[in-house]
């Protein structure tokens, strides 16, 4: 016997990952809820398999006992649909930004657009299963991480907690990330003519995903560094994170703070000293791969974080969080 | 003393190569005419060139003394412009098709819209000064040839004319273009995501390119196969033709045919048998580079034509037809 | 109870997409054959699965209790191992093209080596299911298909052999494959720099996969013109192939030829007529996918074949024949 | 009357470049130096220009009149045939790092392994003319710098030199290259199977460029941490550079700081506050682009700075150096 559960956005990057991984997931039957016509679809085989699609409204998910809802959506998207889910009893993990940012003037302020639904930050748990694994349980509203801060703050918290490094000397994030990252609706930006055999700096210091960081990492705003670059490749995030070490740790015992952070985690991978994942260690993966370089006299270290953005970083945690919160096994249809 | 130029749709890939080639142009000074505001530019440095704006109209071009117009516009645009433009004495070279079908029943067919000035099929030259040149030699409008056509055309036409081919058995024409092609205007398929690690026929038989073909290289309509798809590079196209052949050639028989259609040609580049060109032969040249492999006893013949379809295939080739036309030498700026 | 299989040259793009594949089979325990020592590795994450590594030797075959060995391996390296683990009963699926031409003699025309095993021809039977199942089953030793001929075989064969194309008037075969296809061993043509923003021809009427064309679809050796270019792509096998039609067929009756082939086949998928894959619908699965366009009035037929090199040109149709001469579902594993 | 100009290394990325732009230089004629042979090429045209090839020898050098030899070879080999070149009074532009590093013993540390003409180092000086200008005219032995230091120096030195940036809070150089820059030899690293849709880091803290960074720029050794990471791209080099201010500077001081250094440099560009340039933006180009973005508040400066790899990071600059030990405008041939 499966449950139902409903797709907005399956046309982009990380609703299409939702679906591909939902595909093989034994107790859910995906629904395809139309919330808008597109015309333009690759070619399809004869035969295929057949899909359920229904309308994108409350009463179609009702009357299609809808157990739970992924929002592949923009935040006002995500923010109307979930004021309609929430009293039918619909759980919904919403990919968005609308609610990672705990109150409507913190979203505000980064996000540059008004919220309309603030009364549902109380709700909202969000979803980085390493750190809040309890309160997702059981939640009915879980706001899915973003990518970048996904692949920070695993990276980072552990080695804030142990005090092994020093923020106040400056974190440095230097990202970068797969154009799929910046959605599939067609941008100068984002054509292949002006993102092959380039590289670029789109966002210094500023982006939206910065306070998901410091919120949950145990860092103050002014002490990460953040800066976003833009990859000529599909999918896959890299951040090579630099920080200053404090009272003098040696590799093997920054390779034991991660060791006690992760080690009943399924989806975190930890690699020897000195040894790095690249961007193909984690692609088409839930995992996030840290892997570190340490100066032990100078104190500096050098962390090496990477997920896929649209697994990891979107859809494979989303659903992650799904099997939490429908009492599934965590790992289901993701390894 | 420089004669004065103006460039419409100088933002998109062939405008925008046109400005780049003339710049170092002798005895042309660009002026770059606002057809329409685009609020997307790359990062400029300080203190660059500066660069002659005017508007876009028959007075601006009149009062700036532009002497000739790079018309980089779809065709409707060209159309509308070059009406205003010839009866003030100012010379035309045309990058879309609006005027190389020789009619505008003809245009209507393989474009599938209005023609709204069929008086000046007359004017028009086709441009390719391969075959053309004495035409093109002081005529006032020139229809640049489009990219693909370029690389048939002059691959096809010698070997017809020779008699070494035989068309009525079929002549295949399959060709591969990078995305710069499908121009700058942000669409779906020509995103990096849908692009990259991907490969796709977009056009089977009936592409509008195909015209230009059967009417420039002495061959019937139904004689050539014409498929063209879409590579994941930014610049280039690259073109398979197959023949059979007639009377029994040997290879140095066709590179003889070759040889002497193009003994005084600055942009047509041969290679002996056997040997082949690829994309980058020719990337950021005005070349056409020819190759072909013979198999004498089947009497197959393979050959191989490339072009920059943003040089030889767009500007490059503009630029040509503008020294003809302005009596420069013909290579000026080219090599 | 799983079976144990052995995997020799693991390292390669097809051996360990095999690797890949065979880690989600119910009934196969993997093997890594220790062919060669290779230094390079990517950096592998601790605490990863524990892998099985054997000596690759007969003796270490049998004493693991090995039922069948994949060899993704060159020639003359398939010929020593297969002669010596025949004897012991153990079976062989070869990636190779050792065995796939039927006789020395063919084999050295177009590999331009020696056979040191002439004597295995008479035991060998050529692994595209589609043609062959009944021959398979039951059979020791598989010679896996190339990658070419799979995709050219499947679209050619059900075509000539219902008599709706004219194989006397030509068929050409324009293929164009991803670097994957080249394998993994550094050479100056396979290097980034020289692939990326670059597509070139390298084998014109004369590539090795020729025969194994013409053998297996019904046609004659002149009848078929194939040519293989190179794309900047890692995976992925596109061809475009050229029929003149017999008889007057519309494109419904196409379809209705190709529909009745493989009605059955569970890695053939078919389009509607008009409708073409593209890389992407095929990689990362064993499809074959095939669609096609036909101009009716002239008899021109356009049939556009795609695969994964490295799956249904390679790992997985091996681990389908694997699947057929072990008696499991042939589609275990590959779904 | 040109001068005669061999090149070393001609085949290689670096090699074939200087050719390239040495071809338009108006003073300069080419001399390939046959240093070894390669039989892989790629096809030519027939009729190209006549090559002047000489053997790589002191002899040839002499008898052909050689006035300046650029070596675009491995340490070992410039260091080889240096010793040979000086004594016939035929000047030298290295750009390998057999002279960058002052002394053999740096060298040693630094490059592992040893160096056989220490007694030249007092004779070479390094070739960044934007600060060693005075040194560079009229010295016989140039040691061309490296790609990451040529656009780390140029950012870094002019903000510590003006005191508006603190070394001793650390500058982290977070740089990403093209593939060309690791050469043309085949290596599994550089294939395009393993640099498409990937991307690694490769070097933390200790990449052998990092002594040209601390020797040029006026920072202590620990001050600086650099890594380098591999883009799916053939060149260019980007690099990030975070730095922390001193004296609260706003942009403007920053970019006065920047123009004051660069005022008269034909060959480095600035943007104007928080406009930052791509790959795209210097490749093809010998220009250094520096853009920047600071956060006045939290006195957190970041630089970005693009240089192509193999011009202003390696030919380029060659010929560059070569103009001004040779009294040609330094320019010529490089705009």
């Amino acid at each position: 016997m499966k449950i139902h559960v409903g797709i907005v956005g399956y046309r982009g990057y990380s609703g299409a990952e939702a679906v591909r991984i939902l595909s093989k997931h034994k107790h859910i039957e995906v629904f395809l809820m139309e919330h808008r016509q597109d015309a333009e679809h690759r070619p399809e085989p004869l035969g295929g398999q057949p899909v359920q699609r229904i309308a994108c409204t409350v009463d179609a998910a009702v009357s299609n006992g809808i157990h739970a809802v992924l929002l592949a959506t923009p935040p006002d998207v995500s923010i109307a649909l979930t004021k309609d889910l929430l009293p039918k009893g619909i759980k919904v993990v919403d990919l968005s930004g609308a609610f990672r940012l705990k109150s409507a003037e913190t979203f505000t302020r980064w996000y540059k657009e008004d919220h309309h639904a603030p009364e549902l930050f109380a709700d909202a748990v969000y979803g980085l299963p390493e750190f809040y694994r309890d309160a997702i349980v059981g939640k009915q509203l879980i706001s899915n991480p973003g990518c970048y801060p996904t692949a920070a703050n695993l990276a980072i918290r552990p080695l804030v907690a142990a005090g092994v490094v020093d923020p106040s000397k400056g974190i440095i994030c230097d990202a970068k990330s797969g154009v799929s990252g910046a959605g599939r609706k067609p941008t100068l930006k984002t054509m292949f003519s002006e993102v092959a055999e380039n590289f670029n700096v789109y966002s210094v210091l500023n982006h939206r995903h910065v306070p998901e960081i410091f919120m949950n990492s145990g860092i103050a705003q002014d002490e990460i560094s953040f800066t976003a670059h833009l990859l000529p490749i599909h999918r896959g995030i890299l951040e090579t994170i630099y920080f200053r070490t404090k009272g003098n740790p040696d590799a093997n015992r920054i390779l034991e703070v991660y060791q006690a952070a992760y080690a009943n985690e399924p989806f975190v991978r930890l690699y020897e000293p000195g040894k790095l994942p690249d961007i193909q260690s984690a692609v088409r993966t839930n995992f996030c791969d840290i892997g570190f370089q340490l100066d032990a006299a100078s104190g500096r270290l050098v962390v090496v974080s990477v997920i896929d953005n649209l697994v990891k970083g979107a859809a494979g945690q989303a659903i992650q969080n799904l099997n939490l919160i429908s009492g599934f096994a965590e790992t289901e249809g993701l390894l």
